[in-house]
Order: C-alpha cells, then structure tokens, then sequence
C-alpha cells in the first residue's frame, strides 16, 4: 500500500503483531502420493491454528514471478519489491552481518582462474573452500587506496564481500564479471560522477589484487558484480508506527529486517530460543519478526520427508508461540521452495492469520485449504495492512 | 508484466509452450438446465486433462470489459491491451491478410447510401454483398493521388479496406464517418503535419470516389474512420526469447499474432491440420499458438446446442494436442460467447495450464471449476509470465 496512506491511518492501539515466516514453505504434490510436504506432515498443532484462522495464499512478487529472499522477505513486510531494489553487494554484506554504513559501495566478488593470457578459465576457482579464500581475503586487506578505506570480508567457498568506504562514493558501476569464461573481467564503468570515482578505485584495486594473487593457482583472480550503497528504506516506525525486532538465526535474514529498522534480537539456538527472546522482550517491542531456515533449507535440498520434518519440528512450538499472546498472528512463507524442484518456485505460498476478528471457514494448513480461505490468492505486500487492521492499528479511511 | 523485467528475468530452457485458443470459450448456463455450454458438453479429455492441470479464470481486460479479437488476444499473448491499442483499420487489413508495411496508414470504409443533399440516408448501403462492393472496390482502385499510392480491399459486404501508402503519413486523422443517419460525411483533418497531409490525400480520395459511384443507387458514398498505422509493437524475441509461430485458420488471428512477431505456419484444414503442421515445425519453434474458432462462431450465432457441439469436437483433438509434447499446454479463450448472449462478452473465461509444476487438484474443464482451481481468476495478460514459468524459462527475481 501507499506509505503516505499507511502514515495517515495509523494508530497507537497497543496491540502486538507477530510475523512468522517459514522459509521457502510453500510446496508440490509428490505425484506418487498427490500430497505436498504441508499435505504429508504432521502438523496438529498448525492444523488447529488454521481452522481459527483466515486463510489464503500469498503471491510473493507477481505471478510466474520465482523470488529471492530479499523481495520475498520485503514483500511481507510491506514492501513493493517492485519499487525496493536491494542490491546483491548489500545483500552479501547483510548475509554476513557487516555493518554498511551511509558511505560504503558494497559488492559481491567471486575469486576466478585465469589464464596466462588474463582469460577467466573457471569462473568460481574451483570453489575453493571457504577457510581458502579466508586466506586470501586477509591478503586483500592489505590494500590501500588513496582516500577510501578497503574492507574485504569473506563469504563462502570463492564469494567475499568488497566495502570501499570514502565521501562521494556512487553505486551505479558496471560489474567486471563477465559471466562467461574464456573472456577477460572488464573494467569497472561509472555512470555518474559519483559513480566513476568508484569505479576509478575498484579498478585500481582490482590491478593491486591481480599482484597479490599472482602467485595462486586456482584464486588468481577476481570479478566483481553488484555495486550497491544501503538503501534508504523508509523505516518501519515511521511508516506502521511499530517497534520491530526480528528473531533470526541467519544473518542474511536479520539483515534484510534491519535495512527497515527492526531491532535484531541476539538468538541463535532455533525456535525455542526464539520464541522465548520475543518473550523476554515482549514490552519493548510491537512487531516481532520470527524466521525459520529449516523448510527452505530441506526444499533446497530437494528433500521431501526432510521437509515435511522440518514443518513437523516447527508444528511442535506453535503453542508455545501462541502462548506469547499476540493479538495478530501471521504465519507465511517468502516464497514456494517445493522439494521436487529442489529450488524457489513462482507457487502461491500458504498463509494464516490469526486474530480474534477473522472469518474462519476451517480447513488445514496447507496448499488447497489456504486456496479456499477467506483471504483467497493476495499479493503478498498486502499482508502487513491487514494485520494493520486486525491489530486495531489502522483508522476508518475517509468519513 | 513489464517487459522490460520479462527481457531480463528470460532465459533459454529449450523447453516448448502451446497456447490454444478456443475463441468466445466461455459462457452462461441456460435457465433449462442450469448448465452452461461446456458443462452441457461431452468432453471427456479435456476433463481429464483439466483434473491434471493447474485450473483458472481468466478476466480478458478488465472487471466488465467486453473485448474485441484483438485485446483479447494481445492479452493472451501477454501484452496489456490497454497500453498497446491496435487500430480499427490495422485490424480490418491483418484480417484479410493484407501486408501492411510501415509506410501505410490503414483505414476501414463503409459503403453508404447519400440523398441528392448529399445527406446519409443508409450507413451500410443497405448491405450490399461482398460481390457487388468488390466491383465497386475495384472502380476505386482507380483513383490517383499525388505521391501516394492507393490500395482499396474488399471485406465484407458493404465494408472495405482502404490503405494509402507514402512517406511522412500520419494516422492522427479525424473520422469522415459521422456515425449517424441524416448527415453529410465529415471532413477528414489530421491532428499533426504528418497527419494533415493524410487528411488532405483522403479528402481528395473521397471527392474522387463520390465521382466513381455517383451512378450507384444504394452505394453512392462512403465513410471512413480507424486510420492505423502498423503498431510498433514490441516482438515476441525480444520480449520472451521465443521463436514463436502461429496456426490459424482465420487470417485475423493470423495477422494478430504477425504483429507480435510470430511466424505463419500454412494451414487451412482446421485441428487436425494445425497440429500435424505444429509437429512437423515442432524443432523450428518454442512457442505455438493454435486457434480454434468454430466456438464463437456458434456462441455469436446464438446456437448453444452447436457449441457444445464445437466443444465436443475440440475435445477430440486434445490427445493428439498432448501427444505433442510441449512442456506447457495453455488452453483458455481470448473472450466469453455465451450463446445465450450472441454477443462476445466480459466474462471471465476458463483456463487451464498443464505442465509437471503444477498444484493439480481435480476438476472438469468448465466455468465452476475453473473458479475453485489454484489459478483463481486473475488478468488474462498474467497467463504468459506464468508460462514462461512452468517452462523454466524465468529466473530468479533479485537476490
């Protein structure tokens, strides 16, 4: 919905909202069995919370549109992914919880093989492990550029992470990653000013790199890809009214909450500890974001009775995440991560809500009962206004 | 979608779609029987190829909105009728198969009656038929302009094309049909310099004609009105990345699916001829779109029992359609016709999608159960995205 309206509307009810967003939860029927991992699953405790609840399925981006959890995640927290571009430089840094600042350009790096002739031979340098590429990560920080500080950081196997930090840094460069081999990286381009003063110092570190790597068989070189400063998101206090904090084990994901102004809360040993964080800090705050890994994780993986576990384990901390007493209850996910495609999917995502003013019609808490719920197929940028409105927290629109 | 995305989100997946039309597919029950013409129907393989598939309502334009062929095709094709507009005379010169080229600006004509004042008494020339306005066609066809040249093409009884083809034409030119009885014909004016000059060169034509047909009892005049010029219209290659050709009996879907960039393929022998010629291109291309007519031509002539009987005759071909093997199968409607209307009309049309991806939950092909199917009834314009999809030929959104 449009920020200003949400400005407009909003109202201090006092009421708490909880998101939980179960990774990747939507899924395919196994032809041999005609049921999807929600469909095989034991899952009582969501099942209950399902036939006390509106439900519907939600379109994370656009239909046919397979999203990655940058526009999964802002979609359901009320975003326009459409309108909110994340750059993949700000995503890496966020997914290793780099703290970017106003004046940093991030940008994913990949370590490559070249050729004596400077051709890329192997685009990922045989990904080389991560403990590897550590290694030459801390060569790297050696570097100095005239008047912009060089941050590296590593990712995983042969990805790092680029900050240049420096007044008048511009985003808008060019990669030097070709994306195809047996050609040369290219040199980094600026669009604006701004930008060529970036792209003057990437290039300038990339020929110092060059020279520190030389020596390497498999990492002797590197492309970059995905110049991005940190976006400047409107905030979530500002435009709901709510004090958020999210509850995550992946950085990636306490990231993406942070870039709009949630408070991340410190927890790392799963849905318990999460649940009981939230507890801890109930008072503090209005809106708790809670993620769970594990079904996106096992779909990934294309694991069909992994995921169906991974719904199980999280079906069995339902009540306790009832217990905390939210006035509105959301449970969705980013996306669809069928097991049988072993990837993100375009597919409707299951989703509940849960209040004391919904229209429920019964059914279970899976694909064809959200189909058939009073919430029907919506965009997914739509669910933070309804909750909105079943927390109480949005006045009449107009007299 | 926009397009610009689709060009970036596009890759090659080698895999096949179908789009199969079923032109005015959707309709209304009959009071009688309480069951509309697809549910009166014997169609046991689309039934059963619809409780293997993903089910759908699809709305051509918009809540309400009876479309013409043409939206209602662009539409299916992916393309948002109302932002690319196709003029009346490009659709009367595509559905005579006439080639129109860029320097030509089309335009549709109606024969009509004039008294001695020069005032419309008949604005269809009392229908004369299609032979004796060709030989009046051809006594235009004399008609001289200077630097243009001028092309007049029967259609239908008292309708005809006319084209005037020169450099520097404009199409913003003002109708000489005043749409009523009892009135002159009006002055051509055009709206621009380019325009104004084609407004000149068809004044001078209709003074020249009015001359020709002075004699003619019932057409002694004419009236002109949608001047078009072939629309820009961005190409399927470019936008999807597929080669895409069309099977068609009637030129106009032809010459449609021509202005999007697909390819004709020669065929004239109805269903059984459309998929013989699309398995025998079947490497050539990665898109096929087949149409299918004989249900609208039933719905508009009224006639239920007949197109249920068009119905059942589409059914059996739908074997051979799936022996063909596309990775995607689309089969839906550009409009509804119901037969009880005789008329096309704005009612959402039945959809279904088969491919390996999709969230199956039984059903017959017919207007209820497309409502309850995990499509739900969405944009016809949202079927091609969703296409491109299930064929694999997406990739992810942002990271």
């Amino acid at each position: 919905m449009n920020f200003d309206l949400a400005r407009k509307l909003r109202q201090d009810s006092g009421s708490k909202i909880i998101l939980c967003v179960l990774d990747g939860l939507g899924g395919l029927p196994r032809p041999a069995t005609l049921r999807s991992e929600l469909e095989q699953a034991n899952t009582p405790n969501l099942d209950r919370l399902a036939s006390e609840s509106e439900l519907g399925l939600t379109v994370p981006v656009g239909i046919g549109i397979t999203p990655g959890s940058g526009p999964g995640h802002l979609a359901l927290f009320g975003y326009d992914p459409y309108e909110f571009d994340i750059g993949r430089g700000v995503l890496e840094a966020v997914g290793i919880d780099f703290e970017l600042g106003p004046d940093d350009v991030a940008v994913r790096g990949n370590f490559c093989t070249l050729d004596d002739a400077g051709l890329i031979t192997d685009r990922r340098a045989g990904r080389i492990p991560t403990e590897a590429s550590s290694v030459l990560v801390e060569r790297l920080r050696t570097i100095k550029l005239d008047g912009v500080e060089v941050l590296v950081e590593p990712v995983r196997d042969h990805r790092f992470v680029l900050v240049l930090r420096g007044s008048g840094l511009g985003d808008a460069v060019s990669a030097t990653d070709p994306q195809k081999e047996g050609v040369t990286p290219l040199q980094a381009e600026g669009r604006d000013a701004a930008s060529k003063l970036t792209a003057a110092k990437v290039n300038e570190f990339v020929t110092q790199a060059r020279e520190l790597l030389s020596g390497e068989e498999q990492a002797n070189g590197l492309t970059l890809r995905g110049f991005a400063k940190y976006p400047d998101l409107p905030q979530y206090l500002d435009v709901w009214g709510l004090r958020a904090a999210v509850l995550a084990d992946y950085p990636m994901y306490r990231g993406l909450a942070k870039l709009v102004g949630m408070t991340p809360l410190a927890c790392s040993g799963g849905m318990e500890e999460q649940i009981a964080t939230a507890k801890e800090h109930w008072d503090e705050f209005d809106y708790f974001f809670i993620h769970y890994k594990k079904t996106d994780a096992a779909g990934e993986d294309g694991d069909f009775n992994a995921k169906a576990r991974a719904l199980e384990e999280f079906d069995r901390h339902v009540s306790a995440l009832r217990a905390l007493g939210a006035d509105v209850l959301m449970i969705g996910g980013d996306h669809s991560t069928p097991a049988r495609m072993a990837a993100h999917s375009w597919h409707p995502v299951p989703f509940l809500l849960h209040s004391p003013l919904v229209r429920g019609r019964g059914g279970e808490f899976n694909e064809d009962d959200c189909l058939m719920g009073h919430l029907g197929t919506f965009p997914a940028v739509e669910a933070m206004p309804l909750a909105m409105a079943h927390a109480g927290r949005f006045e009449k629109f107009g007299a």
